[in-house]
């Protein structure tokens, strides 16, 4: 017990919303701080998201990109992790609504981040799952598995085009890895596998409703990108927003094409957590908040990463990404600590580091600011980038050790049908192109 | 094309039931035959079931001791795999019935193994979940590591140590690796991350109906196996048979508990497809098979492994063991052989090459007929020999660094909560031992 429990000022309570990058960051920037930290999360796991395109397509397993949140904390011992989701801020009485209990407090950083947004059409989620939780990662890893299964079962032709015809809704940059990785495995992993069909026959699709993919990335990158996709033998369709998707038909920019899979990357919008807070936000339903990161009259609370609305910079909002949210985390951390110190608070600033997708074997663009590059550097650069940011030594190891022996042997470790496969949306009337 | 196509000898079709060792072995046995193999299984992968209760307990992953199927056999060019799931054997007019249409056959192998059996209380397998898939291990995980979650949270005192209260009703090889293993969590992985409870204050109680655990062992390493277990933590209860499971519940022996988590590895039965053949079965379902492994009254087909009950040897069956079902395997292909070339068949004899388990950090049994030991030496012995068997180098490599991992640092590389954890039972009114 230290001293401030017999005076009469209580430490400071901090509870922070969401274990992803901008919550995890915060939370480790408060380890030295004379604070009581509760960090809450529905699930148990810190995620590495921009790794989990892998194991949607079976070159990595759930356990390697992601870490008990209690693990990574556990000898921080001003903070406690609990389990359980938080349903609204009460900014008035300070109170986060768990679905059972509540949590007062004295500081609260909100990050709970973005989900999948369907546009309005939100029957559209079943037929075209997105990726954002390790359940999502492998509903798609069993449904894009299971397809090659049934095509190889399949004597009707056009049933088993459709088996074979891969639909990637959305050219950014989840996207084109996932588009990418699924051209991969059709063409290098599963060749010699199968004996009624050719997996390289497999058409796989990337839907974009611009007239790039990667649009947040400079011209001659994106361009790059699309080059190296079509070499994987990816079709993309640009200038094709999608008005119709059914069980196993998608229709795009007027084109109608018959696919058993159908993947959703097109779009996201903030958390419903943040419609609690009563707070102004945008159009996607991100919180506008003020230059030190707090919400606009709620100087102790702050929202962070995916969630936040940050306009400050360049009077756009910030592109979602873990840098990002990192920075934002360890920032509002660190203006708490000013509060605690009698000192005056700074406005956030974003350090672009720069911006990498891969697209498959050997190939990757970055965009580093004062470089570009693409091709084999670039993608030997996404590797360490991304190797430098999984927590946990063991995790690193591993999933270095993964790469190395897919890009040697053309094998994908996690290629596993496992849950229920019932749930796989097969065409039953085939449209015709 | 060969050039039996051209003469009136059709190529004879081999049908395999069931990926497991017995029936993968078999394939692989008939790799340079003149035959047309099927190997029919309900999973795209084989599983390793002998480190599944690591998957249950954190140490490995899913992807770590499964493999899929075709690319085992990817260049096995006679064989073809299908993923199917079958329901019946008409053995009069040599027909495999699956869920989805039918196979014909020259030559069957079924190996589609066994069961857990609940002996005749079919409302346990809710309550208490075995261990026999994937899907099942990490149920069981999600139900130990949420029990924790739980407890951390929970003020109520009786609840609080139900929750914190497992039960693994059965003392074979299964339950005391299990026992072993959860107690190991709690005592040495989990030490530091929780803040209201000391996750060393878990019960693990072993219940077992007969007088000692592991009782197909000889009774001097079956005792050892008991001495290491206490030394764990874990409290053994032997000569209880369990009489009541209910939610949150479990009475064995006479003693009452309340746990939220209890466990099943008490007892197997044969897969239900045996009772299709309308052959003679001994009392757990298995097919009573001649001295070469056939069916009464139908020398083509074959039944192997945990579906076999093989009496030739000893008057008794085989134990129910990996090595078993690939000798099976190796020799019903052997058969097949001798009858193409004209040969007479032989009968089966099973080398036993001695058995092993292992209860948790440094601490296994082993007895090898010759030899018997116990303590660190027969651990390193139990890790070599899985090793050894593991399909694939990468999964040996992988298992071989988690365990090195595991052991040094005292982490678990999967304690994932994944899923839907609604479905654990939590005690609602928790009674009084």
């Amino acid at each position: 017990m230290s001293a401030s429990d017999s005076s009469t000022a209580r430490t400071p309570r901090v509870v922070i919303i969401g274990a992803g990058f901008g919550g995890l960051y915060a939370a480790r920037a408060l380890r030295h701080a004379p604070v009581e930290i509760t960090l809450v999360d529905r699930r148990n796991h810190h995620l590495f998201q921009p790794l989990l395109y892998q194991v949607a397509t079976a070159g990595l397993s759930p356990g390697d990109i992601a870490y008990p949140i209690r693990a990574v904390l556990s000898r921080q011992r001003n903070t406690r992790v609990l389990l359980a989701e938080a349903q609204a801020v009460d900014l008035q009485v300070r109170k986060v609504i768990l679905k059972d209990g509540s949590l007062d407090y004295d500081y609260l950083i909100i990050a709970t981040g973005a989900t999948d947004s369907y546009f309005g059409h939100n029957e559209w989620e079943r037929l075209a799952p997105g990726l954002k939780s390790l359940e999502d990662a492998l509903e798609i890893r069993r449904r894009i598995l299971y397809a090659f299964e049934l095509a190889e079962r399949e004597t009707d032709e056009a049933r088993r085009r459709a088996l074979l015809t891969f639909v990637v809704v959305g050219g950014g940059p989840t996207g084109v890895e996932l588009a990418g990785a699924i051209a991969e495995i059709a063409r290098q992993v599963m060749v010699r596998d199968f004996r009624a069909i050719d997996p390289r026959e497999a058409r796989v699709i990337l839907v974009e409703a611009g007239p790039h993919v990667l649009a947040a990335y400079p011209e001659g990158l994106s361009a790059k990108a699309e080059a190296s996709l079509k070499k994987l033998g990816v079709e993309v369709w640009s200038n094709s927003p999608v008005t119709k998707i059914e069980s196993g038909r998608v229709v795009a920019g007027g084109r109608d094409v018959s696919a058993a899979t159908t993947l959703w990357a097109a779009g996201v919008k903030a958390s419903p957590l943040a419609q609690s807070l009563g707070t102004k936000l945008e159009k996607s339903g991100r919180a506008i908040v003020e230059p030190d990161l707090s919400l606009p009259g709620h100087a102790e609370t702050f929202v962070i990463g995916d969630l936040a609305c940050f306009l400050h910079q360049t009077g756009k909002p910030l592109p979602a990404v873990a840098p990002a949210a990192i920075q934002q985390g360890r920032h509002a951390a660190r203006n708490i600590l000013h509060d605690l110190r009698g000192r005056p608070r700074v406005p956030f600033h974003y350090l672009d580091k720069g911006t990498l997708a891969t697209i498959g074997r050997a190939a990757a663009v970055a965009d580093f600011g004062f470089v570009r590059i693409s091709g084999f550097f670039a993608w030997l650069a996404y590797l360490f980038v991304h190797l430098f940011f999984l927590i946990g030594f063991r995790n690193r190891f591993v999933v270095m050790f993964e790469w190395a022996w897919a890009y040697f042997t053309f094998e994908r470790s996690a290629r596993l049908i496992t849950g229920d496969i019932d749930k796989v949306t097969i065409p039953r009337k085939p449209n015709q192109e």
